[in-house]
This record gives C-alpha cells, sequence and structure tokens, in this order.
C-alpha cells in the first residue's frame, strides 16, 4: 500500500478550478448564470441569448444576438458527409447512444485545439439536426430540413415532427433549454475539461460529456420519472405504491440531488412551466407522487430535508411538450452543449493536465511470472535502469 | 466570489480512490501491475496473460489463458451492421477521430452497465479490427478479415497489411502493447472512470478515455518525435538542431513527464526494444537526439532531472514495427484497452459519482437582464421558494 491520504470517494467537495460560468448554492437554493439569478432568466431572454451570456460572457446586444442567431442558422444544415455517416447507424440505436457517435462524427480532423466560440455554435446548431434525423429515422420517416426562420428550440421541434410547433409548447421548453444550460461542475462537463486538459478537440469533449451524461446518476434517468407515473396512474394509488417502493427497496427516481440541501430552483420553476403546459390530470397525479415521495422519505429518513430534483418535473414538461420518453435524456444533452461550449473556452483559457492520484492497493511489488518461460529459466533481459 | 479552498490545479497529488491495478512510483521509476515490475513481464508473458492479470487480477493458467484466447479471437470479426457503420465515415477522418466514433458506434444499447469481462474483452478484441478497417479504407484497400489462429498483436499487423508478420516485428509489438497496457489514473483512464461514475456503459467510457488519449498532452503527440528525426536527419547535427528549437522556444516531444522524477521504466524497455528492431541508422540517430536533447534541457534547466518519456522511444519502435506515423496514437490506444477494462471493473465495484467542486469568480447573482422584456417592466414571475 502506497501513498499517505485517504482518497477523497467521487472527489466530493474538492475544488478544481475557479469558474466565472455559474453559482450552483446547495445551501440557499441559488442557480446563477454570470450573475444573473435563473429566475431572472425566465422571462426576458431567449435561449440564444442565454447561449450568448454563457458562451460569449456578457448579455448580447441586438447586433451581436443577430450575428449568433445567424451563425446558429447556417450551422443547422449537415454536410452530405455527415448525413451518410448518421444514415449508416443502425435505426434501433437508442437517440442517446446515437447522439454520442454523431457529435463524435462532427471531430472529424478539421476542428482543431483549441476550442473556438464558432466550434461551440456549431456543436450547439447541429446537435438537434443530427438528433432529428436520427430519430425519425428510427420510426421510418424521411428527415425534415432545419429552417432558419425559427428559433433554436422551435426548430428543434420543427426537424422532429414537420410541423410548426405551437408557441406555447416553443416557449415552455425553451425555459427548459434555459433552466438545464449550465449548473457548475456537474459529471458531463468535468468529463469535458479532463478531456480538453489533454488539448484535444471540442468534439471529442463533447462526446465524452455526452458520455458522461447518458448515466442515470447523472442525466439518464428522467424517463423513469414518467414510467413511475404510468405504474401508478392515480393520485390516490400514489402513497401506497410509494410506500410499497420503499418497502422493496427500490429507488424513487426525481428526489433528491447531493448538491442541494433546499429545493433546487429549477424544480420550482419547471413546477411552474407543467402547470401551465401539462394536461390538468397530469399535473395533478405529479402533485400526488411528489407529495407521497416526499411523505415517505420524511418518514424513512427523519431529519433529512429532501426535495424533488430536477428530473421530476423536468419530465412533466417534456412529456407536455411533445417528446417521447426516449428524447428526455438527449434533450438535456442539447441544452446542456451551451454550458459545455462555454466550460471549454474557459478550461482552453488555463489550461491544465487533469489527471488525480490512486492509492495503490493492489499485491506488493516483486512477484514472479508463473509463466514457462520464466520456469525454464530463458534468458531474462534486466532494463539498464539510469535513475537513483 | 465562493468557496473557501483555493483550487488544486489538475487535481495534482489529489487522491480519488484506492486502486489494485498498476502502481506508478515516479519517485523511484517503478511500473508495476498487480504486483509485478514491468520488467518481469517483459519476457514471459504474452499480451493475452497480461491482459488476464490485468482484467481477471491474475496470471491466467492454461485453461483461462485458453478461453481468453477464444474469447478475444471470437470477437475479433465485425457483425455487418457495425461494417456498414464503419464504410460511411469519410475516409479521411484521421484514424484517431475514427476509432473514437467506432467504439462509440460499439455502444449501441446492448451494452449496459455494470461493465463484464465480456464486455472488456470485446472492446480490446474488436477495436484493432474496427481501426484497421478504417485505415485501409483510407489508403484504398479493402478490408482484410481477422484470423482466430494469431495472437492479438500478428493479428493487429495481418488486418493492416495482409502479410502475415515476422515473428521479430510482433513480439516487439507485443512488448510495446504489455508497457503501454496501464498507467496508474492517467487522463484518458479517469475520463473512463468519471463516465462510469453516473452508471453509463463501458463502450460510452471507452469513448471518451480515447477522446481523452487523442490530446498532445497525453497520447497524441508520439508522431512529433518522429517528425523532429526528420527534420534533424543526422545525429551530427542534433545539438544544433535542438538548441536552435529551444531558442526559438518551442517545445521539445518526448521529453519529460508528470510523474517520474527519475527515468521512465518504459523508456528504458522502449529503447532496448528499438535497439533491437529499429534500422541501426535510425537508432543511432534517435540516440543522438536523445543526447542532445538532456544535454540542452540540463543547461537550460540546471538541478532538473530530465528524461527521455515513453513516447521517444516508442516512436522508434513504432516506426521500426512498420507503422506508419498516423496510427502511432490509436495503437497505443489499444494497448490501453486492457488497463480501460480493467479500471472499468473496479471502478463499478465500488461507484460514486465523480463530480468536484468549483469555486465561483463570476459576476456577483442579482444582475438585471437588460433586455426589453425586462426594460418594458413586463409581470416577471417569482418562483414559490420553498427553501430556507
Amino acid at each position: 500500500m502506497t501513498g499517505p491520504s485517504t482518497p477523497a470517494r467521487g472527489l466530493e467537495d474538492v475544488v478544481m478550478a475557479d469558474s466565472a460560468i455559474s453559482l450552483v448554492e446547495g445551501e440557499r437554493g441559488w442557480l446563477v448564470y454570470r450573475g444573473f439569478d435563473i429566475g431572472e432568466l425566465m422571462e426576458g431572454p431567449s435561449f440564444e441569448s442565454v447561449v450568448h451570456l454563457l458562451v460569449l460572457g456578457t448579455p448580447p446586444g441586438s447586433e451581436s444576438l443577430a450575428d449568433l442567431v445567424s451563425s446558429l442558422g447556417r450551422n443547422r444544415p449537415l454536410p452530405r458527409s455527415l448525413e451518410l455517416g448518421v444514415d449508416a447507424m443502425a435505426p434501433t440505436v437508442p437517440p442517446m447512444d446515437a447522439l454520442r457517435t454523431m457529435v463524435s462524427l462532427l471531430g472529424d480532423g478539421t476542428v482543431a485545439f483549441p476550442p473556438t466560440v464558432e466550434q461551440g455554435l456549431r456543436l450547439i446548431a447541429r446537435s438537434p439536426t443530427l438528433l432529428a434525423r436520427h430519430v425519425r429515422r428510427g420510426a421510418g420517416e424521411s428527415p425534415v430540413a432545419p429552417r432558419s426562420d425559427l428559433g433554436h428550440v422551435a426548430n428543434y421541434l420543427w426537424m422532429l415532427s414537420g410541423e410548426t410547433p405551437e408557441a406555447a409548447r416553443v416557449r415552455a421548453l425553451e425555459r427548459y433549454f434555459i433552466l438545464l444550460a449550465d449548473h457548475g461542475m456537474n459529471a458531463s462537463t468535468f468529463a469535458l475539461r479532463v478531456v480538453l486538459s489533454t488539448q484535444s478537440d471540442l468534439m471529442s469533449a463533447a462526446t465524452a460529456a455526452l458520455a458522461a451524461l447518458k448515466g442515470p446518476a447523472h442525466g439518464g434517468a428522467p424517463a423513469k420519472v414518467v414510467e413511475m407515473f404510468d405504474a401508478i396512474g392515480d393520485p390516490a394509488a400514489a402513497p401506497a405504491w410509494i410506500d410499497s417502493a420503499l418497502t422493496r427497496r427500490e429507488r424513487l427516481y426525481g428526489f433528491g440531488h447531493r448538491a442541494y440541501k433546499v429545493e433546487d430552483p429549477r424544480s420550482v420553476w419547471l413546477k411552474r412551466i407543467a402547470r401551465e403546459v401539462a394536461r390538468p390530470e397530469r399535473y395533478r397525479l405529479a402533485e400526488a407522487v411528489e407529495r407521497a415521495g416526499l411523505d415517505a422519505l420524511s418518514r424513512s429518513k427523519p431529519g433529512h430535508r429532501l426535495f424533488t430534483n430536477v428530473e421530476f418535473y423536468a419530465a412533466v414538461v417534456l412529456e407536455a411538450v411533445g417528446l417521447s420518453r426516449e428524447l428526455f435524456t438527449p434533450t438535456f444533452a442539447l441544452a446542456r452543449t451551451a454550458g459545455w461550449a462555454a466550460h471549454a473556452l474557459e478550461q482552453s483559457k488555463d489550461n491544465r493536465l487533469i489527471r488525480p492520484d490512486v492509492r495503490y492497493t493492489g499485491a506488493d511489488r516483486g512477484r514472479r511470472w508463473p509463466g514457462p518461460a520464466a520456469a525454464a529459466g530463458a534468458m531474462r533481459m534486466e532494463p539498464e535502469t539510469k535513475g537513483p
């Protein structure tokens, strides 16, 4: 056994860098993007404006917003070589796995370190086109070309369905995109930074971020919330169903988050958005499940303050705007590409290889290989060690 | 500004976990796989035996080695759906980018968390087939089907060239594979663990590892060593060339490693292997460049003990066994898949989300959005915050 330190498991509470992008204050329920409280961003700005804020560092002026909107629009269509790559994938590949592979395809040797704003906007603009194309293939439908006259979120819904989406749905999903756009040093953003720290390229780093976001401990579980709603079916059935699940020691999805000791501010907003856009009976069921879950958890873990997390009402919102369950996690990823682009630019400004240590707890050095060559006393080569 | 701690930049010296796989003792020049010094593994065991050691935890018995060899052989051929995916990529995509995309294609929804030995062996077995197929497409050549009668490394060379490789070349490359198979908590292995910590799947995690390995600060620079040799051309020209490069403040590739204060034991062995397989004039040039580089660096950084790192003689070995430069980093990756499989299994045994913190240094909370909606005094929604 070597190394004096006790491992910092999960690197919890280890501060790995300074960052000016977002502040997560779990004790107070704050989420702040470059000084703007998330609530401040729920009314005025478009997703594109928040992209400007995160990636370029400031709220846009009208000219710089027009430039950014036009750059996103220009980057939406896929070059033919990329379409061929997408269309060669088996249509049965789940959308999140497909998105990881397709963003990797964006890294075709033309994207060099260090990351640029233009590369970041390409990632943000092109990911929805890739995803929508694959999802429509999976459904046996032909692709819908992007429209540059629609906003980012409206165009995403358009490419999925081929129908111009209603304003209320667009606005609900746009606020979801803003709420999910960044969140401090989460696991996918961290994976992105680890990759960039080797001076690898932005698309490689975003691929790694997607690989991490897929996991149910990060972004891969919101569909399970809707599955729970369906299994419960009726508000009155919620308490018994929850108690029975807890008795069977099943995990309740949509409750609890490592960073928040008070209610996640995103949950507060998503609940409000859900109330506006979800079918009333669905919203009532969600509320009943929330209440039953919190009651049961406070009984089983007295003293703990537990809340629904971002996944809970996010699932209600995403369902209400018409997204199928398998699109929940990839849609989260589309929102988060904004934060990834911002973190990539920040990481590359003051780059240092990210490489923690481990404490070796394996067999002691000096074991002899039991194979025939050693046993036969075959001539061994000894290295000419130069070190002390 | 929030958070009391000073950031641990690059997480240097932060111990993030216990690991029984490999010991890197930079002060003493040790590299140990599960108790076996790397020198002990240079004579007896095959790469397959070292895979057994790393992934399954013990040196193989003859029966368990036969099982592992047969599993690797069975996994070499690609299913047709995967061949279609590979062949749809532009042949101009650099091999390292292509390998990242192709390993991502292995994660097609059928590979679930937690990782298994069988999944690890599939990753190890299939990666060379994917890489060789793409490289031959890039050269306008038809693919060469894998052979199950050849060892792992011999089969890789076979699939690249379609010719049965000489035993000396195979053995040199096999020792390279063993030397590069694992190395503690390097950046790619760390990226793999970050991804797995979200309970994402092994192929997603290996994709992230490939994304990290690509960077020149990790595995992406060995080809630059050969470029340097070509630029120097003649042993006698080495000192002047090196001095001039240092005067221009250019980075010398192949010198120095964060972890080693003495000579990297892998370099010692790779130099010996290089002497055996490289053309004598190439080896003499490499030696002259090494000497000139170390002389110049010790003059410019007196008191520092500097050595060539693993990339320096690795480049000589890889060139000598007939690999083109663009294959250097992907070949490193193929060797490292063994370590990645081992670390994936270890990580998933005691899994906890890997998620460090950042210290927020951005604008203070409370900024007001300057857009028209706010300016017009549009009705704002306030969240019903439930926390204290």
